[in-house]
């Protein structure tokens, strides 16, 4: 609900909203402007908080948001103290955000003190990062504070590890962007056909045979920690996807008998095809490996892919050929891929974990979450799947790998997931949108500035009120201020059109 | 002419030659490998060579190719010694590479010694640059060179940074991986309609009305010469473009009368197009710009533009039409455009400069050279332009500035600029292509993954024999490899496809 203003006021109070990306789903806001001047600022917790100093979460993003908002903290005048006073409901400090954490916050800035309360640590960041969205440093270099409140909703981005090696850094990098952008879930495709850069503690040979480079190009225990620990310190989920039974050409480097093997005139050809669902061998692999995945990635999602899988090999051999008859499977084959992928979510379950997949499985499956990612009518398939009752998140539209000119940015943002024929139950089953960022032509060289900032059109369409942000004229300038700001803190997000900003990016 | 070896050999030789990107014209190889060691290994000037101790351009290309060819220079056993000779015929020392600048080179390599023997020093450092993309670093650590002879020929890229600011230290890096891919131009689109940065001496109110910001969005007089300076060292010509009488916009905040003032029923508009070609006023201001404009860039070339005149301002402006009638025009602005750039050419003529001007002035005009930029059949305009006995540049094939999916790198190798009826004498007239990165939708942000690789594959169209250069399966590994050692060389190069390189890129 917008407070209704006078015309000259609500012109200012746009003008003042363009300040905020994405656009939060509620808010008043007054004309008032305050001064900030970071030798009397400070970030502290309401006396009514649960969370107080100690808490990871927030001592650390009163840390990283004190330098967002004074990037140049440089010398300043006396001025009187200004205090952001933060509250929260409940002490989440050490513990993971999940599917249910809630984002919602308030946040009201009066003269001398701005007060933030959320119901958990993680509405406290998105709440921290709005406020540093808020203050401006106008031409006498004071500091201009606008106030306002709201709270939201949102979901993710995939990162491809898998067809080029992305650094750590880079990842980091990524996780810093996404939470300017509020998004909240990290979809890490972690392995694939290329590579497997994942070093399983149960399996070290999978990526000292599978990945690109033993040595260099895999991700250790330790470097999945830091990931997780630096998502969860700005309230994002990292969801792993370990896909099978095809894209696992990579998995059959580092082990035996898993793939497998296809034959050409009734005799094995030497290659590979995807997983053997005939072999009781590999029920035990994927149940250890999904062990250690599911202790290693506290999230209670994982994704077991299921995409894309290629029959023919499975049909050209024959032991898979006598496991289907045996099977009653006649000549079915996705007879047989439901049998796997129902083998893999029953270890999953096991586990405790909610299952998603790629939407190729969902119509042999009911008990998983599914992801829609086919182009053609997306809708369709999105309805289809909210009809039968399952979640579903949809990523059709938001394939940003292929390089695009910028100024295409409007199709990611004028996408209405919600726009089909449906009972309001079933819309509420559509819990998020995610941005794919696959890599074949992708690496740590040009994956920033092809990600941001078309990924922050998708940002505002996920967390934003549809019927406040359908003009694309009207977002327009606004997304170019926030593409600025995003350069300003060192994000190499690429232009949207002719023009500049304050702050060029100038690391090269 | 490739000395015919065994099979044997010849499939090694191949191997060897993957190693340097663009392939040399000519060359002759043999089986041998050198180790070489960053303790014993140094540079040398000839005892026959003109060129000695003191020699600007090869004392810092020496200084340059050493940390290149030894980028982890760390401890090594004491090998024997290793000497790199260079000569030259001629001491060019201090001055700029020209359009006559030979850039052959000899280069042959034996235990012991590597000599480089070249007519110019703009020769040797291209062959500085093949030695250093032979050196490898084997398993065992060592290094290995390899052998050969040739020479050859090329052109340039063209920046804009009037669409978008380019600090100068993207430029450098730019000018740095011309080097690499042996490009010889660089053709500075340095103001358009959105903004003045050149600050002149002459008019200072052009930049600090005309820029995007009067002090951070300039390039002044000293970074005008930096740039100049580190193009030189690395044998690379700069090329200024001041474009007119169109794509002036941002000219007209901050000098007065130069523009053409646009009518709407009978009164001027308010609004401005194209220079004013009535006024003798507007050939002052432009004799005394370009007087500036030539003693500050060195390069006998300048580039006028002349392209996309939009002659709607004029017919609309009474003052335009009578000056029409009075010089005979009747109502045809092609040759009051004509006119115009006739004037400016005989502006420049008397500076000593020799003119370049894009394809839509050529109609009009025979005392210039000619860009060819426009798509549809430019292998026509190229033969009309050389049949007019004009010598001409090609840019239309390789427009870079549009994102286009790396693999699409095929489309700008296999280009063939002189697959045009026309006789040998014409054909000498091509005398080089141009990559084009305009600037709508790039910055420093962007620019060098848009860049790089796909400019390579033009350098090696530019720089190589077609014969030896047109299979692109042949091409596609070596690029890979050639993109790798850019990335290693800190050139943010994006990949062609599924992979990886030894080092990765880590910047973020």
């Amino acid at each position: 609900r917008i407070t209704l203003l006078q015309l000259e006021q609500r012109f200012l109070c746009f003008r003042q909203l363009e300040g905020v990306w994405p656009l939060p789903q509620d808010f008043t806001s007054s004309m008032e402007q305050y001064p900030l001047n970071p030798h009397t600022f400070h970030f502290g917790y309401g006396k009514q908080s649960v969370a107080q100093r100690g808490c990871s979460v927030l001592d650390s993003a009163f840390k990283r948001y004190f330098s967002l908002v004074f990037p140049d903290y440089s010398s300043g005048s006396k001025d009187k103290p200004f205090t952001a006073e933060i509250s929260v409901d409940h002490d989440h400090c050490d513990d993971y955000p999940n599917e249910e954490s809630s984002e919602r916050y308030n946040l009201s800035v009066s003269e001398r003190k701005a007060v933030l309360n959320a119901e958990t640590v993680w509405g406290a960041v998105r709440g921290l990062e709005t406020f540093s969205q808020l203050v401006y440093q106008d031409d006498s270099a004071k500091f201009i504070i606008l106030m306002y409140v709201f709270n939201t909703f949102s979901w993710g981005i995939l990162l491809d590890t898998s067809r080029h090696f992305l650094p750590v850094q880079t990842i980091l990098k990524t996780l810093d962007a996404m939470a300017y952008n509020k998004f909240n879930v990290f979809h890490w495709h972690i392995v694939d056909d290329p590579s497997f850069p994942y070093q399983s503690c149960t399996f070290p040979n999978l990526s000292s045979k599978g990945a690109f480079h033993p040595m260099t190009h895999i991700y250790t225990q330790s470097d999945v920690r830091r990931v997780i620990s630096y998502a969860r310190l700005r309230g994002i989920r990292v969801l792993p996807e370990f896909d099978s039974p095809g894209h696992t050409s990579s998995w059959g480097k580092g082990t035996s008998n898993l793939l497998t093997p296809c034959y050409r005139s009734g005799i094995p050809s030497g290659t590979f095809g995807p997983v053997n669902p005939a072999l009781p061998s590999t029920y035990q692999f994927m149940a250890r490996l999904f062990q250690e995945v599911s202790s290693v990635f506290p999230d209670s999602f994982i994704h077991l892919g299921g995409d894309e899988v290629d029959f023919s090999c499975w049909r050209s051999n024959p032991d898979i050929r006598t496991f289907m008859q045996k099977m009653g499977f006649g000549v079915d084959f996705a007879k047989l891929q439901a049998f796997y992928m129902e083998s893999i979510v029953n270890i999953t379950s096991a586990l405790k974990k909610t299952s998603i997949v790629w939407q190729d499985v969902f119509d042999y499956h009911k008990r998983v979450m599914v992801e829609v990612w086919r182009a053609g009518c997306y809708l369709c398939e999105v309805r289809k799947v909210a009809k039968a009752g399952l979640r579903v998140i949809l990523a059709s539209p938001w394939y940003l790998d292929q390089p695009g000119p910028t100024h295409d940015w409007a199709r990611y943002y004028t996408v209405w997931p919600l726009a089909f024929k449906g009972t309001d139950k079933q819309k509420k089953l559509v819990i998020g949108g995610e941005v794919c960022m696959w890599g074949e032509y992708v690496d740590a060289t040009n994956l920033t500035p092809r990600l941001w900032p078309r990924a922050s059109a998708a940002a505002e369409r996920l967390w934003s009120d549809e019927r406040r942000t359908s003009n694309v004229d009207q977002a327009f300038p606004r997304l170019q201020d926030f593409r600025c700001k995003l350069v300003r803190r060192g994000i190499q997000a690429e232009p949207l059109y002719i023009g500049h900003c304050k702050h060029e990016f100038q690391g090269v």
